[in-house]
């Protein structure tokens, strides 16, 4: 069945898909001045957002102990899908005239965005599900994805340079809905293979750290240039490293003996990169940005500690990587503090804009997420078993050093 | 004797290297626009390529596992030779004149794609070469292949932006003839070093990683900027997202209890960056990329399938990190995508021109490997012997853990 | 006690940080052309050497068999923080003006240089210290450092683009100062951690390759545009790529067996990215770069072979990473090449700068390091005691398989 996604892309591409005035040999005439083509203005943003979500996502997800490969190549896996889904289905939402889809770099960008959305939500199901559930997920969410984004564009105008709403949140609950529908009880007791070894915690670490290095231009690809632009960076720059700072102390202070823990060091840093989304080209003081950093680490890491275990044995979510901490809190946090920058600006109308925008996202996503995770339920897609999740023998062949930890573990308990 | 290469270059700079216009603080005067000196449009895509040699090459090589030091530190000898020696023979070619050659970092992307020829055909002979033995296969393929390229260039100017006929196919069947004569007949029994390690199959997907992530960058770096740049990173892009696709399906299919193998993930999800490369700045559509990538990807999976052991067994070569199948077999298709391309657009003349500059690669390079391989068997090159191929520990101090895996299993079967 | 660094810097990003009027959306007007504007000229720069302080080395860092997370995550600690308070610091040396600092990338810039600073000198202590003496020696190092780096700009006006005087021999003897004063008698008899593991060696050049790769933008940020920074980025290849060859020779000249040692690969190639840094930007042609990188590369290589020992056990300067061998010793010599150049060209006042320059450097460097290691010594930094050095265990919760490799041993010993 998975042969079919490729053979699916080919048709649309051949039925639908030409290059935009930037791309087109014929667009061009005697007058052009080549080194104006919008190809050098978006492709660095472009290359630095593929790192992101082609490395630092892949390296992120591999902090299970026998679970890299799952981790590194079903990002690879889905990630390069949904860009290529992204650019049909956002192309007839968005540069659809004449027949046909118009694609230049530039489309790529946006492309990477929904992306970036299913591989969030894919946070909230990292290990439990099969590949073919991923792609049937991908497929399914673009196109809500992209639907919603379209509508919140196109009615709401909203201010989310940094897609704190558009992205982070909708995605944060797609996730969420999925993983309701995949609930699995079993996995409530904790599981043999959730665990870190030591390789792993470092892979993930130098995932954060390439998000981390990246993300000023992640949100600030898709701002007016000029001054904006450059606010967009140093906002993210000032939030990332102010929730840096209050996650290694929070980390530290939290624990029992002291210690820092690396599951925090590896998703709690980001959290300001989120928060600062929603404002993220706005005129609100680089001390603003800082405080959103602390604002945003601290309910991240409150939500790792307490929120995670109480949706996962109460509400029946189990969210894997904590994409509620990471996202979801803080994309909230992120669309308050833009809706105070509007309403101190005398802008209500817009404030109210803005509350529409979020009413929306949290609506198709969560119904989106629901729906999506019934179907991902059906047999056929071959789910593992609660003994085979997290586990990449099912999926992978293995080399002969896979589990040595445990042969050696049960070797020193004869 | 390895003193004697930086030595050599040494007097070579010392002779014969001066600036370029762009670098030579002379050749401005009052008007010069600095912002518009060439090192800022040709320094972004020489940074991303330096990425693909020197990290994504060197990940990609240490699949081994007992081989991850001559993986990575052998590429970064290997890659920095080549480098500087082909500033110099190119720079002969090219950039020669009033006694002089004229360097800026213009020529150093020139020289990286000289390199990655060298790199290319060192996938062939990987584990079984010494260090020395590599530096004299760059002394001698930097210069077959200057000559050859600037034969290419001079008298037949084909279409081959990315580099498809003039990088890949005269990498890969250089890389053949050496190893033809590098023969080992008892490698074919296989060999107890040639397995992978949990971390060294992550490590290598990473590799992997980086270079699908900036070969937009390598196939568009000497386009002609504007439109044609434009299309090349889209073209690569769809091509590289098209073969992937295509590569775990088929990976999936192919295996017996449908798994994925991590050889084919490292490898044949590049097949697409290959494909395109004759075609990529054409006005061929973005679903004749994707299509390319397809079939790419099909070739180099069968090949490492079938084609890769045929020639090992009968034809006496052996081609390590099968080369042939990334970027002999795709290379082919996509030379021959090119002349198809010209043939429609009835261009007869430069369709033949492109079937000699297929034909003058594969001759130099067959040839010139032949020759190469033959004085690399000189005794005094230390050649590794059979049994110490594919180990670090012959040319590397090793830590106490090198070889952990093994003691494990050894102490298990006690 | 840590909380107190993220709220101090919230408290004067609030008092007196504003945006400069690249990011100030008043400082433009209907005439502003945003493409202009300056986030584009230094962002791709800023992005570069971002990767370099918080993947390259952090990796680099990484090359012990049990403080990999040590390694990687202070770091990222250390690193974050000293950018944010070097923004302050410098802010108020330099873009200090109506009660307010101005900031834009560009200022990030500097501030990763200071950042740059404070890790190389880290180099020194690495493994010995606790994260809280790293932040306190961080927040005592940028101040000393900024007023330094603002004398020698304001009245000196040196040549030195790369930094060689200002950051490198600045921060080297820094560091030397700081682990003078926290000598450890016990540790010059070896230490059972100080090992490396294979993944660890395999990471830490992965570090080298990054620093490698980018040191061109470090070394090229702060010059004139156009053909000066052009001719940065030119030599800084030549001299990384000369010193490169140069350390593959030596490490297999100088070892007994001919064997490479990782330790060499790892340190020793980057020697001429150092060398080359005082006379960057001036011309003093590609042979001269090539040359300087040889040069530097062996000072480097026997400063590691015979001074490190030396210092450790005579002088109870215990260099950990040996930085003296790679920012000191190639600094002194990158400094005596500028005084030739500037002498060559018979600009003798000048000359004289740059030995004051240098004599101001050494002077704050040393006390400056002398005097934050003596506060470093204060009781209540948790140091750890002299058998919990370079372990991770002692600052970090750890997954099971941590020390498995002396798990494997003592069991082999049984």
């Amino acid at each position: 069945t998975v042969i079919a996604f490729p053979v699916l892309l080919l048709l649309l591409f051949s039925l639908f898909v030409t290059y935009d005035e930037h791309a087109h040999a014929l667009a061009q005439t005697n007058a052009t001045d080549h080194m104006k083509n919008e190809v050098y203005r978006v492709y660095p943003f472009f290359a630095d957002v593929q790192v992101m979500i082609f490395i630092g996502f892949a390296c992120l997800l591999a902090f299970m102990r026998l679970y890299g490969f799952g981790g590194v190549v079903f990002n690879f896996l889905t990630a390069t899908f949904s860009v290529q889904w992204a650019i049909i289905i956002q192309g007839f939402c968005h540069f659809y005239h004449d027949g046909k889809i118009h694609i230049g770099v530039f489309n790529f960008i946006n492309a990477e965005f929904a992306c970036a959305v299913v591989l969030i939500s894919f946070g909230a199901v990292l290990g439990k599900t099969s590949p073919v559930q991923l792609l049937i997920m991908a497929l399914l969410e673009i196109p809500i994805f992209a639907v919603t984004d379209w509508l919140i564009v196109t009615y709401l105008k909203i201010n989310d340079a940094g897609g704190s709403i558009v992205i982070h949140i909708f995605a944060c609950y797609f996730g969420l809905g999925v993983t309701r529908m995949l609930y699995r009880p079993s996995l409530n007791d904790g599981h043999a293979n959730l665990t870190t070894s030591y390789q792993s915690d470092i892979l993930s670490v130098l995932g954060t750290l390439f998000l981390w290095v990246f993300w000023p231009s992640f949100n600030s690809a898709l701002t007016l240039p000029g001054d904006d632009q450059h606010r967009a960076i140093i906002h993210t720059f000032i939030g990332l490293s102010s929730s840096t700072l209050t996650a290694f102390a929070l980390s530290a202070l939290l624990d029992k003996k002291g210690k820092l823990s690396m599951s925090d060091i590896q998703n709690v840093t980001l959290a300001g990169g989120v928060t600062v989304g929603a404002t993220v080209d706005m005129m609100v003081t680089p001390a603003c940005a800082f405080a959103l950093g602390v604002v945003g680490c601290c309910a991240c890491m409150l939500g790792y500690k307490y929120l995670t275990p109480f949706m996962a044995t109460k509400l029946k979510i189990q969210d894997q990587c904590g994409i509620h901490n990471l996202h979801g809190l803080t994309g909230l946090i992120s669309t308050l503090a833009a809706i105070i920058a509007i309403l101190m600006a005398n802008e209500d109308t817009y404030a109210i804009y803005q509350v529409a925008a979020l009413g929306l996202a949290l609506a198709t996503s969560v119904l989106g997420g629901l729906l999506t995770g019934a179907i991902l339920k059906l047999p056929f897609l071959s789910q593992p078993t609660d003994d085979y999740c997290f586990d990449d023998r099912v999926y992978f062949e293995v080399p002969n050093d896979f589990d040595a930890a445990s042969t050696l573990t049960r070797q020193s308990q004869k």
